[in-house]
């Protein structure tokens, strides 16, 4: 006799192909417990084998019958879904923190630059003398026209900015509020991202600092896949382009991507750029294969290795 | 005996063109008093007239003086400070709000987008039926999932999306309420200039709307500059494109610049739009108009000779 699964139950066939026994699935669930099933009929029927090929093949002319195609159909769809419902994990929500993260970078700097111009028409000494826009949001938040003069050594007669009546400044605090909870909302998403990896990818993570890791595994599409690139692709993930156009035009090759962002480089010398790209990528090769596989954490021993090599 | 004035102060000199009686300005305040001087020292010394060409020559040479040039330099850039300030109207209001808007909608249609996206790992069902940001982003922040899936009549077993823990969904619910916020900074933003427009420009406004008042008062750069404009170019204000592109190689002139966006020209079927735009262009510039030289409220008697005549 022949025991055949499929996503509808468990079926015994007799030597003619003929249904002698069956268990169908009635939802998800059962066919979640899909060994349980596949015990209690093997304990039923002694002697139950799979089907060879030539039995094989008339067992599944069984299934042609229409009232199982619902049924297929029906069993098939809550799989995908329930597919689908479980491909959502830690990369996702790398990938999602990290795009925001870029986005609110985008939105912040438009609408503080907008803040700077307004503000300006009010307070123009001030709205030059601080360079940093999110000092700047904070600053005009805590502080008054007069006190934020007096911090640069401007009397209130002397400005050039214009006398606004409450109404007419309410509109720029607003603004400056909003900017504000942009940083703040750009800052926990930072902090959840850090929170994630330090479960996920606490190698990456230190080797790469926070940022960095999540644009990589944002670029290679997942850790997995991170964790299976060679070194040398990770050395220019995020430079493509310069990639193909070295392969085109014989231009020079591109001697690393995103990792130009690690807090190394800018204190290496233009001339060992080449050089700590490579070893970069090669620690971060090794610290995505540990996060995956899932081994010790040796991340901050790759990352002192780093920086002894190149300081 | 001649009179002569200027930022420094009043002076007279004599038929030889020397100094005989002064008042120097101390600071702005006197300059911005200078008629009382004037009319001090003219009290003071009978038969003052104004130098003519030659004397005028002599007098000048006088100020050739070093001891003049740090006062001229101090009230200059006071007097250019000065000018600078007063030089902040509701126009400078009008298009720094204006343009806030326009850099809001990128900004929220960036983060919106970005909030779907996230979200729908979450709840991918309600995610694609609600097209809307606006009521979408509201949606998820006022119900939880399963209120969400019942209105769209799925259960949550069938859902695809995700079991998030609280900590998930935290930083999607403060995507949220960031997006939210900004939607309220706009809406806000409408306020206030349609509040300033009520007092600076209510023709304009009667006549165009809102935003499309303040895009035609930051385009043109000023109501006195729109106001200033023929009604042909308030029609194709914004499409400077297409009409250099007219000009140079004889392809279609443009029919309309920014006021395709007037609520009119949707009702109206695309063979008038022409006719419309000439008709709208003509009112806009009467509106300007009288809202620069400060006449009566004609706004809704222009707006309503339009719609009757495109009914």
């Amino acid at each position: 006799m022949y025991l055949f699964s499929s996503i509808l139950g468990v079926f015994v066939f007799d030597e003619e192909s003929k249904l002698i026994d069956s268990m169908e699935f009635n939802d998800l669930g059962d066919y979640q417990n899909r060994e349980e099933y596949t015990a209690k009929i093997k304990n039923k029927h002694k002697n139950l084998r799979e089907p060879d090929e030539a039995a094989f093949k008339k067992i599944l002319t069984h299934f042609k019958d229409k009232k199982y195609h619902t049924k297929f159909h029906e069993m098939n769809l809550a799989i995908t879904k329930l597919g689908v419902k479980n491909s959502v994990n830690e990369d996702n929500l790398i990938i999602q923190s990290i795009k925001l993260i870029d986005e609110l970078d985008k939105s912040i700097n438009l609408l503080a630059k907008r803040l700077r111009d307004w503000y300006g028409l009010y307070n123009p000494e001030f709205s030059s003398s601080v360079h940093d826009h999110e000092k700047f949001v904070s600053e005009i938040l805590d502080s008054s026209k007069d006190e934020l003069l007096k911090k640069i050594n401007v009397v209130r007669k002397d400005s050039m900015g214009a006398d606004f009546e409450q109404e007419n400044l309410e509109p720029v605090k607003s603004l400056a509020h909003r900017v504000h909870d942009l940083y703040q909302l750009r800052k926990s998403n930072l902090d959840y991202i850090s929170s994630i990896m330090d479960v996920y990818c606490p190698n990456t993570k230190a080797v790469c600092d926070v940022i960095l890791a999540a644009k990589l595994v944002e670029h290679a599409g997942s850790l997995k896949r991170l964790s299976l690139l060679p070194a040398s692709t990770i050395q220019i993930l995020g430079a493509e382009k310069a990639l193909f156009r070295h392969m085109k035009t014989g231009a020079k090759s591109p001697k690393h991507g995103l990792i130009i962002g690690h807090s190394l480089m800018a204190a290496t010398p233009m001339h060992l750029h080449g050089k700590l790209a490579r070893a970069l990528a090669d620690k971060i090769s090794i610290a995505a294969k540990v996060d995956y596989f899932q081994g010790q954490f040796i991340g901050d021993k790759l990352r002192k290795e780093l920086e002894e090599k190149f300081k």
